[in-house]
């Protein structure tokens, strides 16, 4: 890896992104005691960052493999993002999803032409259905964090947030699959000058946070959060980059998810995921560490079903 | 009324308020099939574009007045504009508030130190209160929508837009008071090429368009609205303005109203008040008339109870 490298993945995938706003919010500022700048994934394209990682995956593939389309299993956003990146190369995309995905994630998979299978919400089901596709379609497998073209493309977010603001002391990201934690290090390291990057993870689903403290790759027996992006584990792709590259995971609990997203959606009037929420849970959680530093937040999507708000 | 007159009003104010983001769907362009660039005043300090009107107002002020205060009567948003305003000048705020406005309104008003008379929800009843703390405080009473200094204060929102976006065919505001119409059609006069000004109204409160009818200002029997800022009723000083530079005021369900603001809430991911969705259904109720036209929206505000949403 070399910054060459991480420049040249921002181009390729320009053409097909946006280039996302950073908000602040004095607001919010006041509360967490340290000066906050948020990166909207929110507003990317299909309402989250994993559009980053599932196009720039897409557009590495041959000519002949584009034919027969590509495959993902996903709890939601990874869904509409490879369908999203599908329909505009113009090629089949399949998508697996839980049954007990929101319906306005699924909704939106049709709405990009995804075709979707439906299985039982455990990852081996998951993974189980996909290799299934593979062998049926011959299409391509794009896994939704442990590949490493995912993991590059998500973490363009960093790279330009890092643009705009090269003197960050900290980037904080949620994490559940690891792609973005491991794509927003990498550009932390090779971008920022002295930029930690840190996560925040439920207390619920703290596979991660056991991961770093074991040194082997943990998962959750049950995963009972709102944070439904993050009930996923790492893989052995992402788990050494995080190990390299990462400072610290700060887990918080259900009510500090919530009251985050609350504070978001009220002081800054955006749309945010629960999932979205956990990185600044975390920085209140333990704001005596980030007195008056300045502190990145990837907001990773903005994917919510209207009908089933936790307030 | 000139340029230079506009001009200075937005200079005078701009350093007390944010200039606000302008955005733009594609989603949203292709549901109403015309160019939609949407001024953010959700993202105005408080949350709406009252606090324009209401810091241009308490700057003109003289020093004797300031140390008297202010007053106003508002459903909601002026309440928290003039607390707001007063708050960064240093001068006491009265707010007569209607006894059902939202809580988070109130609160709002309580944190930017108003002090809150609360009276029945009729216009007379906030009136005589106001005229009341008139009278025993010496405050200076603002009116929220019938005050020229009010009326050019909201209108530097499309000052702005259109220093921004000059090529546009149309601004769409809604209405209530009719001070964001009124300061934003002399704006578009001034400052568009030929961009004409039209106004979004309730069925349900559409005292503005039979104003525009009779030719004398019309009251609402009833007011039964989702859109709770658009209650009120035109004035003596906006409605001229309002008669010789507004091109037409469009009509609307109430369920096109929550479908308005549904699709900004969903697609553009940010957080918009019932009375601020009041345009887009309009644009889209009458969307033949706009077909492949540049119209700029005035999001006017983004203060919504979270505990209360229409969905």
């Amino acid at each position: 890896m070399n910054k060459e490298i991480l420049i040249e993945v921002h181009k390729t995938i320009e053409p097909y992104i946006h280039k996302t706003l950073v908000l602040t919010s004095q607001a919010i500022n006041a509360i967490a005691e340290c000066e906050l700048f948020f990166k909207c994934e929110n507003f990317q394209k299909m309402g989250a960052f994993k559009m980053r990682g599932a196009t720039y995956a897409a557009l590495q593939l041959s000519d002949e493999q584009r034919i027969k389309g590509i495959v993902t299993h996903s709890s939601g956003n990874m869904a509409q993002a490879v369908s999203l990146a599908a329909q505009s190369l113009g090629i089949p995309a399949y998508i697996v999803m839980p049954e007990n995905a929101p319906q306005v994630k699924k909704d939106a998979v049709k709405g990009y032409g995804g075709i979707i299978t439906e299985v039982r919400s455990t990852i081996e089901a998951r993974q189980a259905a996909a290799d299934e596709i593979v062998t049926d379609k011959g299409a391509h497998f794009i896994h939704p964090s442990n590949d490493m073209d995912v993991i590059l493309g998500q973490g363009t977010a960093a790279y330009e947030l890092l643009s705009d603001h090269n003197n960050l002391d900290y980037i904080c990201t949620p994490v559940g699959g690891g792609g973005l934690l491991a794509g927003t290090a990498l550009n932390a390291f090779y971008f920022g000058e002295g930029c930690k990057t840190i996560a925040g993870e439920p207390f619920n689903a703290d596979d991660a946070y056991r991961s770093l403290e074991s040194g082997v790759i943990e998962k959750n027996d049950t995963a009972d959060t709102i944070a439904d992006g993050l009930r996923t584990h790492l893989g052995d792709i992402n788990f050494p980059i995080i190990q390299q590259y990462v400072d610290k995971i700060i887990r918080v609990e259900e009510d500090e998810i919530i009251n985050a997203m609350r504070l978001i959606w009220e002081r800054m009037k955006i749309i945010i995921e629960p999932s979205c929420a956990v990185p600044l849970a975390a920085i209140i959680r333990e704001k005596a560490s980030f007195k008056n530093q300045k502190v990145g937040i990837i907001l990773s999507g903005g994917n919510v079903d209207l009908g089933n708000l936790p307030f």
